[in-house]
C-alpha cells in the first residue's frame, strides 16, 4: 500500500497551508477533505483581517487558496476519515472501507460546532454568523442577537455592544456575569432561528425576537474520538508551540487547537505543523 | 499625554496583522516601525507558501499588505523605540527624546541577525549606543563612528553628520548610497569595538580607527535589552500559545518568538497577540 509522508485531514486554511508547506518541502502529501474547502470559510461574508486581502469575501479568499493549490499541483482526496490509529511507525486511517497510511498526520478538522440549531446552517453567512470579530463591520449600527454557549462568549457580546445600538444576549448556560448596559440578557432557551422578511427571528421556549443578525457562538465540542489516545482539553487538541500533540508524528492546527478562531491564525499554525512533520520525517530517515 | 490601547513595535507581517486585528476590534493602535515595512520581506525574491499568494515576490506581498493598512486607515509612526518600560498600569516607550504610552505592547521586532560584536555589550551606554536620536546630545561636536547593518541606517549617519564634525560610517552590507560630505564611508568589516584611554577603537579586518562613540545600528535590538525584565531564551522572547510574555499586557509575535521564520506563521501569531491584548484590555476595563 502507498504510504504518504504526511496525511493532512481538513481543508480549511490550516490544512491547506500545511499541504502547501509540506509539498514545497518535497514530502509526499495526502490532503483529505472537501473539495469545496471549509464551509465556514466559503460562507464567510467578509473577512477583514487576513493580512494581504483587505475586506475579502470568503468565497474569493477560497478561490485564491484553490489557485495556490492548483499552482503546486495539490489535489484534494474527498474521503471521510472516521478513525486514525497510531501504529507505532505510522498512522492508519479508516476511510470508508479502505485504510490509508501515512508516516505523520496533521489534524486540521476544525472545531465541532455541536448540534446546529434549526435554521442555523441554512442561514450561515446570510443572517447567521459564527464570529463577531469577522463580521463586526457588517452589523455596525444594527440590532443583533448573540446565542452564547459559554461565559467566554460574553466578551463577544460586549464587543458587539460597542458598535451596535442593541445586543440581545441569549445565554445557553447558567450564571451570566455582569454585561455592558447595551446588552440585554434574555435567559430563555433558543430553539430555532429563522429568516423572515430579511430579518432573523429567534424563537425561544417563551417568546420570539427579531434582529438583523444572529451570532451563534459555541465553545467547541469533543474532537478526540477521531484519534484514540490523543490528549484533548475540552473541545480542543492539546498541542505545544510546535503543534505537536502527545502522539509522536501527530500534529494539530487551526481551530482544533483552540481560540482565536481566525483564518490567519489557522494558516500560521498549519505552516508550523507541516515544518514540525518535516523535521520528524527527516530525523526518522536519519535514524533508519 | 495620549495613551494608546495597543502599541505595536515592528512592521513585518506579525506587526501588521496585529495592527489590523487590533484596529478591527476598535482599539486605539499605535504602529511603530519603518514605512518601507520589513526589509526582509521586501527583499524576498519569491515566497511560495503564504497561503493565498502563490509564488509571490516579496515586494508584491508587501504592496498587498500596504493596501490592507491603507484600507483600514492604519498609519505607521516612524520612530526608533530604544526602550520599553513596564510602569505597572501601562508601558512607557522611549522614542528619541519623547516618551510614548500604551496600556499594552506587542513586540514584533523580528529576530536579531547575528551575534553582538566583541566589546559591544560591555560598553553599551559607555561608548557604544544603539540609538543616534537618543544619544545625539552626548556626542555633539565629537568624532563618532556608525556601524550600520542595513541601508536604513544611512539616515542615522546623515543625521549625526549635522551635529558632529566627522562621522565614520562602516557599512556591514553592500551597495551604499550617496551620503553627506562629512560622512566618511569605510567599506571594511568591523570585527571588534574596544574602549581604550576613554575613547572607542574600532577594529576592522584591515585597520583600526578611533572615535568618541560608536553607534551600532541593526534592524532589531535584542529583546531583553529593549524591555527590561522580559524573559528571553537566547535571541527569542519566551511566550505561551496566547503570545503572552512574562510581563502582563506585553505580547510577542513573529520571528522574535522563535522558528520557523515564516511569513504566515508570523502573521498568525500577530493575530493571536492582538486578540490577547484585546482580552486583557477588556478585562482591565471591567475591573476598573
Amino acid at each position: 500500500m502507498e504510504r504518504y509522508d504526511i496525511a493532512i485531514i481538513g481543508t480549511g486554511p490550516a490544512g491547506l497551508e500545511a499541504a502547501i508547506t509540506g509539498t514545497i518541502r518535497n514530502k509526499k502529501v495526502l490532503l483529505v477533505g472537501s473539495k469545496n474547502l471549509s464551509m465556514k470559510l466559503t460562507k464567510a461574508h467578509e473577512i477583514q483581517n487576513y493580512l494581504g486581502f483587505p475586506a475579502v469575501k470568503g468565497e474569493d479568499l477560497a478561490k485564491a487558496f484553490q489557485k495556490h493549490l492548483d499552482q503546486l499541483g495539490i489535489g484534494i482526496t474527498e474521503e471521510r476519515i472516521s478513525a486514525v490509529y497510531a501504529m507505532g511507525d505510522y498512522y492508519a486511517m479508516q476511510a470508508g472501507e479502505q485504510m490509508l497510511e501515512a508516516t505523520t498526520v496533521i489534524l486540521a478538522t476544525g472545531v465541532v460546532q455541536g448540534k446546529p440549531l434549526p435554521g442555523e446552517e441554512e442561514n450561515l453567512g446570510h443572517g447567521v454568523s459564527y464570529c463577531a470579530t469577522c463580521d463586526a463591520a457588517l452589523v455596525r449600527g444594527k440590532r443583533v442577537a448573540v446565542v452564547g454557549y459559554s461565559a467566554r462568549e460574553e466578551a463577544e457580546a460586549a464587543f458587539l455592544s460597542e458598535i451596535c445600538p442593541e445586543v440581545l444576549y441569549f445565554p445557553m448556560y447558567r450564571d451570566v456575569n455582569q454585561l455592558p448596559e447595551k446588552v440585554t440578557v434574555i435567559p430563555e432557551t433558543v430553539n430555532e432561528v429563522r429568516k423572515q422578511a430579511g430579518k432573523m427571528t429567534i424563537y425561544t421556549s417563551e417568546n420570539s425576537y427579531t434582529a438583523e443578525a444572529v451570532f451563534v457562538l459555541r465553545e467547541a465540542v469533543a474532537p478526540g474520538q477521531l484519534v484514540p489516545g490523543l490528549e484533548t482539553e475540552g473541545a480542543h487538541v492539546r498541542v505545544n508551540r510546535r503543534m505537536e500533540t502527545n502522539l509522536p508524528g501527530c500534529y494539530a492546527c487551526g481551530d482544533l487547537t483552540g481560540t482565536p478562531y481566525q483564518y490567519i491564525k489557522a494558516a500560521g499554525e498549519g505552516n508550523i505543523a507541516a515544518l514540525s512533520a518535516v523535521g520528524y520525517l527527516d530525523q526518522k530517515k536519519h535514524r533508519e
